[in-house]
């Protein structure tokens, strides 16, 4: 038996995929474009929008007649005992692998948005949590951790990082992004892609794009915005997540901006992601995103009239499973009204991602796994490092924190006892279990009640609920209240319960009308605060919520983004001390409910000024967050210099640690632009630099700024660097600026390409 | 003596123009480029933005001396007795025309937004009330009358009307809107400038453009739009106001739109508007619009830039006062960084337009004004019939109004007895007379207390504040439910106080955060409706509230916009039955506080759906309004058609009275364009026709569709008709359709130029 040429290694990928396609039929090569979905629910319980209308039941065996491009999550749809799950999953392979004339196997893709989200896998601090810890290296190591569980069991992609920027406080899914700032996003969401695709995993940038900015933060409406917002602050973390974090393959998003949705969008996917920025690999559309454009945004009168248009524009899987890119597509090709080319285009991504999965070598067997443990002793210690990492103390004016010995503590509200209270809503437990409620949790996760009592075993501490999460009775605050007027200290535990479609208060489908914390949480804080005992607040939320109204009348402050499994012993070690807090706001606390949207990236008209009565000035500034320690900002260098619009410059400075315990500063580089061709932010974060430091230490750092940082998009549509005056801050958050270089930039306008400098080098004297 | 070669009448005002552009010196010329605001204040209590800082006091004497281009707000900016107003304003026109070597006098304007914002002149409703009215002859009328009284005074140019579509409730300014639909913006606006210029005077067509979209409502806010929501909702209505209305100004908007300035944006003020448009009048800066340039948007790094960056754009005259355009245009001229042609350009239509006004004539002289009245009985007849044309019927489930004769009437609230309450901020007495506590209103203005009373003169009447407009106090609370619980009905009378930058809960500068009802109103209404005693909520705003937390709980709900002098007559007739309620809603009402921005203008995933938690359906839609009779809609015809796409269709109807009192109905036609190129809105206005029917009498409106109606932006940037399935709705309001028919526009796509039609041919069988 001779091997076949789509086989043979000693060709290119390319050649043997040429091979192949020469040989398929167009229902084989359409079959390579969807995925299928095998179990999932179609009654209103779904996970993923309008499942219950979207999906149809598939005849599994008439189905994988002409191959199959994708396998849409096998482990993520129900609880599956991953061992178990491996092997039906091989199973499930080998069937299509068999079934089909080429012998090809799917591409088996799952979530993995904060952790894998199956059963008994670990579930980390959300990416919003990432973001707080400014620590690229930490979330790298997540990646590839996850990577690493995802590959033990036969998974090939994943559909994540969110690389979307916050530009609404209210959406729900805040607490998938990595904040508001691109700069951050990019940083931190490269890390995760460099991690996950390390372990051998597809990494998929979503939602590309535009999605977080929806009107009135709504999840899934149209977004308002123009092409230089969408240029300059939208796409920068997908470019630098591509080119530095080799990102294959990439997920179209369901929102429309300006009419136009991404889904149905060559501009986007085709002529600027293949075109200009050179990616090869592959562009998945989002769940149901295809048949979306007819169903949903009308810019198709039928399943076919969708498939065109997205293939069209450069989806080339759809997903989850197959609605469009089936029968509808094929008949349209053989009718004439598709080009056959576009699906050969198509396939031909798809079925090269394949070969370089070695999908299509002899060798290929999807039984040989080995043992899968997807909680380790090692992810649980990275998830715990992670949360401890991102921790923010917004607040501690007095230094009620840490908890003196022997205090008597009251642990008073709805989020202190409740496990489900540190998962965001892509955890397996928040995402599916809530469809299984007899099924065990599959992790253990100590609340913040049970590690403050762990933490503090020679203390009392005393527990009242208060309230429900979203329950409007009031009739616990006596029982909250009493239990506050015996301790010497209440902590509050308040926040969001994650979930979809309007089932949490925080997750996809569940947004705010406002920042207003749910329920009748926020009376429940007036009450407690009324007793006159000091209250410390601890938010265990998706999103920032509006603390104006408690401004100066708390102990201390703590904010939490739903920092997983291991976040409840973090939160409990700063509150006791063991931890000190090091985590840095990636989105701005509001002061008041009202006013969305705003975040920081504000040119001066956005800002806080006498031509409105409304101030947007946020309580606590992006970059905001508190250390039990203290630092010095010493031997600053950075004089006012003239530099070329190609030039460099670089500027340092010595930290140290002037107090008595470990502590970590976070150092922030801003750049604020004082007259440009179009409005600019007034600052916007280019650098930063997380350092650890024992007592007494310093360590230098310093930060290469490259010209090409300050690059704009202008009224040309251009990325340019114009000459004129800059100013380079270093703070200790966006608001607070320690130290200033003011730089000219000299000589002509520069028009700059795909190979412009998207980073800040950082280095340290270490 | 000869005539100057620029006074021959018998030359073309071009030739003339053009002879004294060659006389004229570059400082004689940047003259004609900028006003003077003698008497405006320099503290912080002023009626622009940033007046205090932005204003510096002028020597008159010696800045006439190169002549002056425009005067502003002699009327306008302090008390005035409009006689020796008059008579002041032609003594400084003789001193300028005798000042400069040239005899040229300035072109003055005012503000006249809802009447001449001048001491004594007629407080008429505000836009939005006239949006509300859905009939343009009144506003015609209205436009024509506020036109004689400028006239009659020396006034030559008018900075209304406002053209904004809102597309935030929140924001200050949308008192001064016509509401959130272009169509209504353009068709009332229009109107209001034919009356203007047909009163000789120049209108000014402004905010150009996008202000309304300001982020988070703020005011100046920077705008996040794209290209297509800005040509096909920001501009049609400007389009249609130049076209149809003949207006001679246009005012270049304050705020950026996604990163570009609307004042240095020559694509918008010079391609669009006079290359493509063909618009040949003068472009004026809103006030200190020029300045704010450099101070605000920081896209000029000093005066003499932003000068050469507005003038560049388009703008000819910088308004209210000279910063930019005097000595740094004039030095960066001679210096060579501002060609001189960019000063000619203006001056050339500066003076064109002086010349049509005849300001340039042989004869010209500014004393010769007659009698001086500007509140005549015959603008308070027209200020009363837009008022009782405005008035809102939001709900009256149970037929509580009219009052039943002999009913014991409560009338409760802080908005019930305040003159001040009936209007808007662009009001003499609201923008001025706040700072001239001393000084009488000027006009008689009854409020709805006073106006109840008349109305019902056998009745009991009693009356309680209840609490302030924004004073969190409740105390006042008890006193308003004792007079409520001792009547049968009790009218609570809640709303705005307008007011300039944040002195107001409604007015420039006045945003709100969220749409509750300002202060502890909303309190006070609880309070009422659990005393059980039925309520008939009367709200005086300039916007909507979110009223959802009372449906279903009030008696009655009349919806009246700041109705002006007349307003409380119109209100109270209203609720006693002598006015048969006929105004449309020209905005929506809200359920919920939160979710801004929101308009009904949505395309199917920005209205409600399973994808989002979050509801945006208003209580009370677009168009939505009661009435005391019942109206039939007969006898439609509109088959199913097939026309061409530059093709037109008709469709009628016979509207028949049939209850027992005079009453006027609203027939509003629609758009539903089922499956297009990009995302359309899933309903919008084409077309409305308002019918007064006697009891029992019906008339036939039909209305011809034309395919152009149809037109949007498509990917290319090009407004098309495309081919395809349409459906036209008449409807009683956005969200309630009676009739529809379906068409299939058929042959090519069609690319529109400026010669499209803009509005639907309604006649009626009168």
């Amino acid at each position: 038996m001779t091997t076949a040429p789509w086989r043979d290694p000693s060709r290119t990928p390319a050649a043997r995929v040429d091979d192949l396609l020469s040989r398929m039929t167009v229902e084989e090569k359409a079959a390579q474009l969807y995925g299928v979905w095998v179990g999932a629910a179609t009654d209103g319980d779904g996970v993923a929008p309008l499942q219950h209308e979207m999906t149809a039941d598939q005849d599994w065996d008439e189905l994988i007649t002409f191959g199959l491009g994708q396998l849409t999550r096998s482990f993520g749809t129900a609880p599956v005992d991953p061992a178990l799950g491996a092997r039906a999953l091989a199973r499930a392979q080998r069937a299509i692998a068999d079934a089909g004339r080429f012998g090809i196997p799917a591409v088996a893709h799952e979530e993995c948005l904060a952790g894998f989200t199956a059963w008994r896998a670990t579930a980390y601090p959300v990416p919003l949590a990432w973001g707080a810890t400014f620590d690229p290296e930490l979330v790298e190591e997540l990646g590839g951790r996850i990577g690493d569980d995802l590959r033990s069991v036969g998974v090939h992609q994943g559909l994540a990082p969110v690389l979307d920027v916050v530009r609404d406080l209210r959406w729900g899914r805040v607490e998938e992004t990595i904040g508001e700032d691109p700069y951050l996003v990019g940083t931190i969401g490269t890390a995760y892609v460099r991690g996950l695709e390390s372990a051998g995993i597809v990494a998929t940038l979503k939602h590309f794009a535009g999605y977080a900015s929806s009107a009135g933060a709504r999840n899934l409406a149209p977004v308002r915005a123009g092409a230089r917002e969408f240029a300059d602050v939208t796409l920068p973390p997908f470019e630098m997540a591509l080119r530095e974090g080799g990102a294959r393959s990439v997920m179209a998003a369901y929102n429309e901006t300006d009419g136009v949705p991404a889904s149905a969008d060559a501009r986007l996917l085709t002529e600027l992601l293949r075109e200009r920025w050179g990616f090869t690999g592959t562009v998945v559309a989002d769940y149901f995103g295809v048949g979306f454009l007819q169903t949903l945004h009308r810019v198709a009168g039928s399943p076919a009239e969708a498939a065109h248009a997205a293939l069209e524009a450069g989806i080339d899987v759809e997903l989850p499973t197959v609605n469009c890119y089936g029968k509808p597509l094929v008949d349209a090709v053989r009718g004439g009204s598709t080009p056959e080319s576009l699906i050969d285009r198509a396939a031909r991504r798809v079925l090269l991602q394949k070969c370089e999965l070695g999908l299509l070598d002899e060798d290929w067997e999807p039984e040989r796994q080995g043992p899968v443990d997807l909680d380790s002793t090692a992810n649980r210690a990275l998830a715990g490092r992670l949360a401890e990492a991102s921790v923010v103390l917004l607040d501690n004016p007095a230094g009620l924190l840490p908890l003196a010995p022997g205090t008597r503590v009251a642990v008073v509200g709805p989020r202190a006892a409740d496990p489900l209270a540190m998962l965001g809503c892509y955890s397996f437990p928040s995402h599916v279990l809530t469809h299984h409620p007899d099924v065990p949790m599959g992790i253990d996760i100590p609340t913040v009640l049970d590690s403050l009592r762990a933490e503090l075993p020679d203390t009392k501490v005393t527990f009242a609920e208060g309230c429900g999460v979203t329950d409007p009775d009031p009739s616990g605050f006596a029982e909250a209240v009493a239990r506050a007027s015996e301790a010497d200290v209440c902590v509050v535990v308040l926040g969001d319960r994650a979930g979809l479609f309007g089932r949490g208060t925080s997750g996809e489908g569940c947004d705010a009308s406002d920042l207003r914390l749910p329920g009748v949480q926020g009376e429940l804080l007036d009450a407690l605060v009324d007793t006159g005992v000091p209250v410390v607040l601890v938010l265990l939320t998706g999103r920032p919520y509006a603390l104006g109204r408690w401004d100066g009348r708390l102990g201390a402050v703590v904010q939490a983004f739903f920092p997983g499994e291991e976040g409840g012993p973090a939160v409990a070690g700063v509150l006791s001390g063991r931890v000190n807090p090091s985590g840095r706001l990636p989105v701005s606390v509001p002061r008041l409910p009202g006013g969305q949207p705003w975040t920081y990236l504000q040119p001066p008209l956005g800002l806080a000024s006498e031509v409105s009565n409304l101030d947007p000035t946020p309580l606590h500034a992006f970059g905001h967050g508190h250390s039990y320690t203290t630092f010095a900002w010493e031997d600053f260098r950075g004089t006012d210099s003239e530099i070329a619009t190609d030039g460099s410059y670089g500027l340092s400075l010595t930290v140290r640690n002037t107090g008595d315990r470990d502590g970590t500063e976070v150092v922030q580089l801003y750049l604020h632009d004082p007259v440009a061709s179009v409005t600019r932010p007034d600052v916007r974060l280019i650098g930063y630099q997380r350092l650890r430091l024992a007592p007494g230490e310093a360590r230098r750092v310093t930060f290469g700024f490259h010209a090409d940082l300050s690059a704009f998009t202008d009224r040309s549509g251009e990325r340019v660097v114009e000459p004129g005056a800059l100013e380079l801050r270093l703070g200790a958050s966006s608001a607070e600026t320690r130290h200033t270089a003011r730089l000219s930039l000299t000589g002509p306008r520069r028009v700059l390409g795909s190979d412009r400098r998207l980073r800040c080098e950082v280095s340290t004297d270490d």
